[in-house]
Formats: C-alpha cells, sequence, structure tokens
C-alpha cells in the first residue's frame, strides 16, 4: 500500500490523480494541499509543514510559484517526492538539484509513459538512420492550444538532436518556390482542430522507406498514471535525482 | 482498340504512357510526337500536322509552350484531345474552351483517378461539417520538391473552399503563443523527406470526433492511368470541355 | 429553445446526453424517464404517459424492451421521436414504421454525424473506384470489447456493397498460403487493445494509389451529440420516417 | 572503391542491385552468376569458382538450392559473402555457422535496414510496456502475396516475443461474439489491395495512450540497398556471422 499526499490537489491534474488513485486499491490518497478547500474524504492543508499523516510520498502538480517552498518541506520531512508541475525556471530546477542530494526527487519534462518510452526508441534508432533519412514532427492538438509546436513535440526534437552528429535546425511551416529539405532541417508540423488531446508522429524519411513513431493520448489521465508510476519508483530510492529514463531501465 | 497519339512521347510521363500502354492489349501507341527521336516500335514526328496515322484520340503530356499550336492542329484534325500538361496559363486556358466548341477536349488540375475521386468526396462531406469542424491538410513529398505546399494540396484546399459557406484563410505554419484555429482558418503543412511520391491527407477534427481523407500515390504511373482513362471516355463525347468530374460521374 | 424528454436518462448515454444538454443554453431537459430515481434537478418518471411537462421532442437511448410502448406513447402524445437505441428487432423496426405515419421519427443504426458523413462518401466514391480497387476494413477498439468485428464495421461494409456492382464477401482474417485478394472479397480487420474508444479505417487500393477513409472518436459523446442534432432536425419535420441521411443532405 | 560479386544477377533482386551500384561511384560490379547470360557491362559465369576477377564481397539473392555451394566457394576463395536469400533451411543455415568460422559471412532474415531499425526499438520499448499494453501489428501488401501475414510480421512478432516475459500467442482475425483480447494475446492482422509494396505497424494500446511504430517500403530497392551496406560492413569484419543488429551498433 502506497500513501501518497497530492500537492496541488484540486488543480485539473489533482483531480485526475483523486479519481486514479481512488480507483486502485493499492494506493491511498492521505492528504492533498491545495488554496481552498471542499468536501472530500481526505484532510486537506495550505501546506506541507501542517500535514501530520504518515506518507511514502509526496507528488506534486502545482504551480512553479509553490514548487521551491515544497520542496524544502520534503527535505526537512525527508519525503520522497515527484516533481510533475512544467514550465519550471532554471532556478526553480537548481533547486530540484540541491534538494536530490539529501532525498529521493523525480521529476521529468513530460509525465506520460509513453511519449517517454518514445523518447527512448527514437534516441535507440537516430544513430543509425540521421546519415540517410530526413527526420520531420507532425503534432496534432485541440483548436484552443495557443502555442505552437506543442512543447511536447520540442521535446521530442531535442531528445533527438541530443544523440544527432548533425544538429538540426527547425523549421515550423513551409511555403514558396525554394525549398529543398537538407539532412540538417527538421521540420516541425502543428496542426490544431477540434478537441484532440494530442498526437505527435516523428517521420523518418529515407531512400524508398519511411518509418514512423507516433505517440496518441486519449485523455490527460496519462500524466496521472505517469505521475503514479514515478510515485511508487521513487519510494523505493535512495537520495538522487531521478528521471523517467531511470524509470524505464 | 484505342489507337492513340502521344504528344511529347519522351519526356518523363510520355515514357510511363509508353509502358502502361505497351502492357495492354486494348491500346496502341500508333505516333508520337516529340522534338528529338530515338529508336521506338512507332514512328515520331516534329509535330501532329505531320502525322498521317489514323488515331482516336490525342493524349498530351508535354509544356505549357506546345499546347496551343497542339489544340490548333486537333482543331483541324477533328480529332478529341487529352490535356495532361500541368501549370496552363489562363490564356492557353481560353484557347482550350475554344477549341472545345469544335472537339471533345479533356481537361484536369490533376490526372490521378485518386485525387479526384477525394475531391468529389471533399464536396461530397464538407457542407454537413464545415460549421462544426476544423478543416486541415497535411501532405508529405520527396525532399527534392522545391515548393510548398504542392499544387495537389492548393487544389484539395480550394476544392473545399469552392463549397463552403465561410471561404477558409490558408495558414502554412503556426509558431508561437497566440495561435488559435478558428473556424475560418486552413492549415496546409508540408512535410519534405526521402523519396516520398506524394501524400495528402485531409483531415477534418470536430468535437471528440475527427475524419481523415488520404491519398498515397506509389508512383507517377497514376497520372498515366488518368490520362488513359480519360482517353477512352473522351473519344465517345461530343464537342465540349471535359474534366475527371464528368469521367467519375 | 429546445425542451426535451430523455428516455433512459440514468443510463451510460442517458448520463452523455445530461452533461451536453447541461453545457448548452439553446436546450433544457425538462423530464427524465428511467426506471430508478437520481437526485436530479428535472423529473424523473417511469413512463413516457405520466409527463406532463411541455415538450418538442423525445430522445430515446434505452433498450429494445422499452422502445415499442414508448413509440405508442409519442403517438398518443403525437410528440416527436428519435430512436437511438442500438439492436433493434425486425419486429420493433416494423413498429417505427408504423409510427412514422403520424409522427416524425428519427432512427439510425449509428448516432454519430462523422461515421454518417462517412457514410456518405464512401456510397459517393466506391462505383467510380470498385473495379480497379480493393477494399479493407480495418477498426480498433479497446480490449474488452467482445464482439469483433464492430457494428459500425459491419454498416460501413454494408453501406459499400448495397452501392456495389459486385457484392463482396466479407473476410474476418488471413493466415495460410493461398490468399490472394479477389475484387469480390473484402478483409475487416478487428485489432483491439488498451482503451481506444473507436477507429475505423476504409482502404481503397488500387494500381500505385490507396484512398484511406478513417473516423475516429474520442469518446461516447459523439453519439449524444447526434441524437441532440438530431432532435433539432425532426421537431421541425413532418410524420415521416427520418434518418442521419435525410439530415445530412 | 568497393568491388562485388552479385550470385543471381538476373533475378528480380540481382537486377536492382545492377541498377543501384551502377547508379554509384563507390561501387563496381565486377562479375556476376547465375545459369543465362544477358548482354552486360561485366562477365558472367556459372558459378563462384570460375571467377578470377578479384572482388572484395560476395552478394547472394538467389534460391536455398545455390548457396551451400556458394557458401563452400566462397571459404575456398576466402571471400567475405553477404546472405540475402530468404527462406533458408536448417541445414543450410547450419552451413552458414561452419562457414562463418573461417570467412565474415552476413545473413539477416530481413535485408531492409528500416525493418532491422524498427526491430531494435521494439526490442528497446517492450519490456517497459508489456505489462500495460496490449500488443497488435497491421500489414498491408499488394493483392497478388498468396501468404499471410508476411514473413517480415512474423520476425517483427517474434522479435518481440523474444523480449518480452509472457509469450504471446498469434491471432490471425477476429470473429464472433466472445473475443477479449487478453494480455498474452498478439493480434496479426493482413490487409491485402492493389500494388502496396509492403508496410507494417506494430501498435502498443495501452491505458488512454497508444504508440505505433510503422515502417513503409516504397520498392524493393531498400532490400538491395540494405545488401550493399552489408557488403560494405562485412569485408571489414574478421571471420564470424554477423547480421544487421551488429551492423546497426
Amino acid at each position: 500500500m502506497l500513501n501518497i499526499i497530492v500537492n496541488g490537489c484540486f488543480g485539473r491534474m489533482g483531480q485526475e490523480l483523486q479519481e486514479e488513485i481512488n480507483s486502485r486499491e493499492d494506493l491511498t490518497l492521505v492528504a492533498g494541499i491545495d488554496r481552498t478547500t471542499e468536501d472530500t474524504a481526505f484532510p486537506v492543508y495550505q501546506s506541507l509543514a501542517e500535514v501530520n499523516e504518515k506518507a511514502d510520498v509526496v507528488i506534486d502538480f502545482s504551480h512553479e510559484s509553490s514548487v521551491a517552498t515544497l520542496v524544502d518541506q520534503c527535505v526537512q520531512k525527508q519525503l520522497p517526492v515527484v516533481i510533475a508541475t512544467t514550465g519550471l525556471s532554471e532556478e526553480t530546477k537548481q533547486k530540484l538539484n540541491e534538494a536530490s542530494r539529501t532525498i529521493p526527487l523525480f521529476y521529468s519534462a513530460n509525465m506520460s509513459l509513453g511519449i517517454n518510452v518514445l523518447i527512448e526508441a527514437l534516441q535507440k534508432v537516430t544513430p543509425a538512420l540521421e546519415e540517410d533519412f530526413n527526420i520531420e514532427i507532425v503534432e496534432k492538438h485541440h483548436n484552443k492550444k495557443k502555442d505552437a509546436p506543442s512543447g511536447t513535440a520540442l521535446l521530442l526534437a531535442d531528445s533527438i538532436n541530443d544523440v544527432s552528429q548533425t544538429k538540426k535546425d527547425y523549421v515550423f511551416g513551409r511555403e514558396g518556390k525554394e525549398n529543398e529539405n537538407s539532412l540538417n532541417e527538421m521540420g516541425i508540423h502543428a496542426v490544431r482542430g477540434g478537441t484532440i488531446p494530442g498526437e505527435h508522429t516523428v517521420i523518418y524519411a529515407g531512400n524508398d522507406e519511411v518509418i514512423e513513431f507516433k505517440h496518441t493520448a486519449l485523455s490527460r489521465r496519462i500524466f496521472a498514471n505517469g505521475a503514479l508510476k514515478a510515485g511508487e519508483f521513487i519510494q523505493k530510492q535512495k537520495a538522487g535525482m531521478y528521471s523517467m529514463s531511470e524509470l524505464l531501465k
């Protein structure tokens, strides 16, 4: 049985975590942390300092602004923590690094198991293909999404560049008469429409053969699932910084 | 048995026509027209005026520059003609219109049966979907292609706009923080890589459902096949202007 | 403002209808009908006979067993009705036909707008392609689904056969050394895995070109949306039998 | 400059090799071996024993029946050899093993670089996914192909099973009312139509996310390219048995 404290328990992802934990017998939500309170089966506090319930791990889906304080309190309580909040500043990431010297700390730019497995696959195949294949990314999201391309598309592109001998320049669209896709260019195309939760396809196109790697998200629940897997993993580790690539080993 | 004269018989598409006609027993290539000569089983002339062989139809895969003269000679000889040359000026198209008053003349911006069937399908479904679905196009071609997006992608987009109540603006890529795909915007994305002969996908994305229409070309032979279908069709018609939409009825 | 009575308001699809109606200002759920009661903002009855609220249309997502009675009561009250219950017997369908002589009645084997638009497209293109293209269907659903292939896959296949000159035999898998896909055979392949809500792809494969038509459902809400569109449509009609093909015209 | 002898130079794959070698300046076809002769720029012999031209490597695309003799002669001449003939018996494979004690010998069940890279990726991700994801394969080939599923689909399936803790049973189609896709079942679906050269998709479907790996062959040339890459690789090696997985390292 894993006893969990959720930081940001009433946010969109906090609610997904609640549902997922409730549906499983091997997990218990012992306490939530958020600014407001609602009628819930578990006690809710304003800060981790106030929590007296015994827990195995803290999972955080909150805002950049509350991460540093949470991490300090995890260090004080010697609690393993999963940071699933995105968009962290370099300063906050530095804070995570320091904390990881004394507690087990898990952080990944994308919490979905599938996207991280995809990255492992891309990094495996890129060295064998990069000389002869063009690499392009097509991502699809709902029509309310304001940023393009998606952070995940850029994460995939960076993961490919990290293992490439020739770093590729990103191109976010093509128009006109003078295009010619050289091997050091990577097109990243953002399709927008309807309520699509998220789809990412990486295309390796070579001489008379094409290899495609595609990830489809059917809902946000996959991020909650990934964070819970991270929670189970991190509470068994020694102090240190961990990410999905260690979990997947 | 259909007796065919091929204008531009040694060009890339002329050679495809030769191969296709040779492989079929119901078709005969009675004469070719081109500037050069090669060692062939059929006689080759510099102009249609010189051809004395009896034929049922002329198929033209040449250059804009030779189309007007060819059409004049078809009128003189009262020969049905298929114009499969692309990139015609308005002036030449006007010429085709005039000729079609006295001979059967076939002209389509894309000779593939599949692309034209796709257009029929798109025009069928767009009125029922346009209020609730975003429409986007992704096309893929080889890395030597210089123009983007492809002429066929624009033909598909225009065909959709032709039957839409709200005309959509074309967008050729997305980048930055301020995107929001309104219903009067159509993204057209050009993927480039390897030796891909040509792939076009039209995506209708709505509330919790997505409909996709995809055409994949495996080789240029489909354009030769389409032109031969047009040849069989046009030689049975009365004088007039015909396109794939009449053939498909 | 459309005032709606929902038959089967606490079933899975009834709940989807509730959510969708609540989220829209132009729709009101004036009464529900079901065997049980729950704490709801609208009154719930055991049968339509008991409902005194004024309504424009009845929408039914229930069981075969309750459809005949409901339709009788709609005739008595002269109320337009949408029958979205699936798996009806020939006897019940006959009942619907009789009722449609005196009230406007809407019935479709699949309530999703997208699937019905897809059928329109398939019936448009099949006559032009059937001589030269093999037709195959691949459908994907979650791993708990017991029937294979899906009812929708069979609906698509039947819709193609309805307009084909050569009726195709269905094949539900291929194995061994003696396969050869003749033009009068249609493979229907059922992929099962995870929580996939439903995906149907119809593939037309010909000489060097392939055309694919694909429908992806992201949730069951699309069936509620389709039924509400049908409700808005049917309440404006005269007595008669209507289906998605009339709505889409 | 790599000097190559081609065994089976007039077969379908032998011709692809000829074209590919002719188009490259760093490769020379110094001699061919086949039963018949044609008018070629290189000398043709009936057996490797007769060849006096100096070569760096032998590439074999022939029949099972001629492989054993060829390998014996390669041993005698101490020539590195690439065996690209498929459908070898256990006896012949044993012969290859023996020969590899004295010469460098390359053998792979599929010569395409892309398919072998795909296998590397599948074997990388399967251990992380197999507990939570169903795995299914869809392959598409032309309508003249007699065997189903394709040898490559079975190679992919076996490669997945090789690294899985729970070996999956193969299912070649689904029909009826009693299906339920357990985690120890793998559906392999063979779509047939038109002239499709070959497409293989491996689908991992889990809770609200799907990962797909797809390989598309645009022509048979990819097998010639793979064999030539193998030729360049093997001539630098010491005696031993090599396959694509060593080449890709």
